[in-house]
């Protein structure tokens, strides 16, 4: 029996639950079973900003209150509680603050200050949700390259010089390199945008409506994250022309195309930065007098100049400079707004962590101000309300700026859950702590996926097992956001670290199964609205884990996973109850009984009027 | 004035000149004026033989002679001289032997046993003259995947798994390799059989009459030289219909083919060999009881295996066993056969060093046995006569086993001379060193060149200077031997050491002036059988370099070399003598006087009859 008690996550506790508007007021209440307590405190401090200590009022014997209104502009507070108590006619101080994890929900005591973990709450400006078309998708994402060449007899044109061409498509990818490790060729199988257009059809019949594109602008590589022309689709890819002939066709059959910007940095090999003299234009490189000049920050003209990572072949762009900001989103017809009012869906912002709330600002208006209804994602690899990058809290998602992010923290939870590297516990509790840091519209808005261009893909990080792989996509799909399929994941495509997670699509060599389960849980999610619009509770026992989705006890979709390696018995009252969500009754009233999880066994339970 | 004259090149002294036939005399004279003569010897042994010591015999005041019978089979001699005479009432002892160069010609005094140099004097069975067709021919080198690809639409047919085809004709040639420098990737541009039977009419039209093919038998390399089954054309390349195609439609434009036959090695991943399972056949590396366990030799089976250079991918073939000789080259349906049988020409001998005397042997009466007329040329890189590979001497030129090699010591010659790092009158020297030790029909099968698959291209050797090359190829041309060019060498193709120099024919892109030169050779060698039957005699100025290919005065071609930066003047009076030919006598009778050869000119005389 423990003496003080607080739970980030139960209502009785902290109300509302997690993210809250500006302005709103939070009950917070404590109960301490001490002798002899003099006075309570709530510790609360805005980020970087000053503490606040606030008395908390006693309501009964063990009880302790106090309400909190947020103010002072959007953003995370932390906060942990002070109690002052009589022992042996000594005032002694001890705290209560976050666990040892920073997950929230249950704390522990502390004894020294120092220690103290705080509790985040997360305060944003508005709830900024994304369009519905993209909240109720399910996305593709398809590294253009590697999915389909459309051209008659499969020519491929446009060849970029001194690069090679892959001699079958079942050929691994492999970067080519010096002794010093740099990539000295790009290799390519000749995937297109005429290829896309013409296996829209496929699409259809999986079910996609949001296809995420890498970038299709004009440069040297095959991942085109090297700009060299932002105003020109890559000439291998093909040209406006079949751009707009895309965007048109996928419009027919229900599908919107998400582009990736890239505007941290740009190809040493582009028409601003010219370095090897391809271009007409006379770049930053060439010389001082460069309409590009202060586009980029040379420490040493020309040889030394930022670029990301250090890696020379990718100059920053300099994006204080007002030109910069002018051709990127500010103009009408800047990079943002051009390609903004073709008619596209939105935008995945490439590494955003590089870029300024300010920037991105400047991006999100430059979108809204093209047309209606477009998203804007993007990539963050941690838990984006508390991500600092260069020594800056970013308020990516805290209204206004970006709808939501690449959501990378799930896949870790269901990889790690799925090779047993985490109990099912520890991963309820990760689940619930994204649930209680991110504003309630953003966690929808989030673009969730289990493998990328930047990851080892599922069926290579799960063991090649077909059973945890089909568990993987279960979760993605019943997990809060909005799906996000990597090409080739749906039909059995292995891969490690880039490159090899970018082969060739397999056609007429796809894993049939594992593209049945996707159809499945694609039609699921369209027929469920609880799947996209559902409170999301994540819980557990000891050996299995579960997701419920619930608008009411009509309409909810219940998922049990069995990671382990044995059959589990399923019992309602083995659940680990820490929540703020009465499992015991809802199991109750929706007369789930004990039953039997086979050994990789997925169970979906689906509100009886479905 | 020296005081002891001897001079190999001289019939004066030794008679006949070079090379002789086994059986024949040779005569042997030395002047000697030093005072008190007692006895001069011709000191002559047979290769690793014991030493016979000749008294030779005055003839007059100076001169002293002798005959000997070279006898005792074919191969080697060595000798020099010693001269005993009385000083101060003592019998002194010195010698006469070979230049510090062992270049032959005039020698020198030597005063110690252990320092003389010996002249060779090369005895060789019969003369062993390649069939007509090949002496008075004009060969093209030709590697097959970078020619010229027939295919429709230049598709590229049977393309290898896990390679690569470059994306332009006119990328640069690149090895890709693992950081271990080993290559993990073969790359292709895609030439074909189809191509060169499409482009037979240019090689007609530039005067072409052999065409020497790098290897074409199936092999997973670009190069092939890692066979992979002997039997089969690389379907890459094309198939068996084609290649009698090839040679049919070769014939009716009046071109021989020459394989090249590559039998020291072959390619781990080969039927015989069979080390990633990629052929039905059970290889040697994959059981004791393969078929062709004992066509290799292991150290330990199967990962240590003796292979060529210590590279794993080639591991050489037990040529001491009957099966390999069998299949090589002894049945009636052997690789040389079976090949030979289909109306080629010939056969290069791929590092002919690493195959027995004995194994050679073999593979020419294979040959011969199955049609007449065929050419066997060898790979040496050396001085072919008196090469010693693995402790051996071998006999590679002495009548019955290979009619020529491929004649690198001509093309050091001429690079060396044209660099200027050799003086005219060195170049002389080394070119009459070849002519005495070769016997003179093999000196006329050469297959020359001044560049290959395994050298720098020439125009890049020459810094791009293209009347340097036109230089190398105007000595190309009068050089005894068959010329041969190296693909895209005739166009002004640049390349550096492999895989430079294998780059793609620069179809639509050639250097006509160099092509035009070319042509003019081409004709010159066939309306000119001095270039083909003329006696070879090289002399120098100072300044000036001269090949002369002499029949009689009314049939010869002359060629002044200038390779110097300023205008030199030929004066026939000049002329640095000390051969075996009486120019000053020969320019007065033709009337050649003094005149300006232009800096870096080329000066061509014909008898007036031509």
């Amino acid at each position: 029996m423990e003496k003080i008690t607080y739970h980030s996550w139960k209502e009785e506790y902290k109300s509302p639950f997690g993210a809250v508007k500006i302005g709103s007021d939070i009950q917070f209440q404590l109960d301490c079973q001490l002798d002899g307590i003099e006075t309570i405190y709530l510790i609360i401090h805005k980020d970087f900003g000053e503490s606040f200590q606030i008395e908390m009022t006693p309501i009964n014997q063990i009880r302790f209150k106090t309400v909190f209104t947020t103010s002072n502009g959007s953003g995370l507070y932390f906060y942990h509680f002070k109690i002052e108590y009589q022992e042996n006619s000594h005032v002694r101080t001890i705290y209560y603050g976050n666990n040892q994890c920073n997950l929230g929900g249950k704390g522990i005591v502390y004894y020294e200050k120092e220690d103290i973990k705080q509790y985040q709450l997360t305060s944003y400006l508005f709830d900024d949700p994304a369009p519905g078309w993209y909240q109720n998708g399910v996305a593709y994402q398809l590294f253009v390259d590697r999915f389909y060449n459309g051209n008659e007899n499969g020519e491929i044109k446009e060849c970029k010089k001194n690069s090679f061409i892959y001699a079958t498509q079942e050929d691994l990818p492999l970067y080519i390199k010096n002794e010093a490790g740099e990539i000295i060729r790009w290799e390519f199988f000749g995937g297109n945008l005429l290829g896309i257009i013409k296996k829209l059809p496929y699409l259809v019949e999986l079910g996609i409506t949001i296809l995420y594109l890498n970038p299709i602008f004009e440069a040297r590589s095959n991942h085109k994250y090297d700009t060299a022309d932002f105003m020109k689709i890559d000439p291998m890819f093909g040209d406006e022309a079949q751009f707009r002939e895309l965007i048109a066709q996928s419009e027919k059959v229900g599908i919107k195309i998400i582009l990736d910007g890239v505007f941290n940095h740009v190809g040493a090999d582009s028409r601003y930065f010219n370095q090897f003299d391809t271009y007409p234009s006379l770049g930053a490189y060439q010389s001082l007098e460069s309409p590009y000049k202060d586009w980029f920050i040379f420490n040493h003209f020309p040889t030394d100049f930022r670029s990301w990572w250090g890696i020379k072949d990718l100059p920053t762009l300099n994006k204080e400079n007002k030109k910069v900001k002018e051709f990127i989103y500010a103009n009408d017809e800047s990079v943002i707004q051009y390609w903004s009012k073709m008619g596209i869906g939105g935008w995945r912002i490439d590494v955003a962590d590089e870029l300024s709330d300010d920037f991105l600002l400047g991006i999100r208006r430059g979108m809204d101000k093209s047309a209606a209804d477009l998203v804007l994602i993007g990539e963050v690899w941690e838990d984006a309300t508390n991500k600092i990058a260069y020594g800056e809290r970013r308020h990516y998602l805290e209204g206004g700026i970006m709808h939501g992010v690449m959501n990378y923290p799930f896949r870790d939870i269901i990889i790690r859950l799925l090779d047993n590297l985490t109990t099912t516990q520890e991963a309820v509790f990760m689940c619930m702590n994204l649930k209680e840091n991110y504003p309630p519209e953003a966690l929808k808005n989030n673009l969730n996926n289990i493998g990328s261009h930047d990851t080892t893909r599922i069926f290579t990080a799960l063991q090649s097992n077909s059973e945890k792989v089909k568990q993987a996509l279960v979760l993605l799909f019943v997990l809060p956001g909005v799906p996000c399929i990597y090409y080739g994941d749906e039909v059995g495509v292995e891969g490690g670290m880039d490159p090899d997670n970018r082969r060739q699509y397999p056609w007429g060599n796809e894993n049939k199964d594992t593209q049945s389960v996707v159809k499945q849980l694609i039609a699921l999610r369209k027929n469920q609205k609880a799947l996209v619009e559902g409170s999301f509770y994540s819980f557990s026992t000891h050996y299995l884990f579960m997701v419920l989705r619930y608008l009411s006890d009509e309409e909810y979709v219940l998922v049990l996973i069995n990671s382990t390696e044995k059959e589990q018995e399923f019992k309602p009252k083995d659940i680990l109850s820490d929540h703020h969500f009465d499992y015991k009754s809802f199991f109750k009233r929706q007369a789930i009984e004990n039953q039997i999880i086979s050994a990789q066994g997925i169970k979906i339970v689906k509100s009886s009027q479905y």
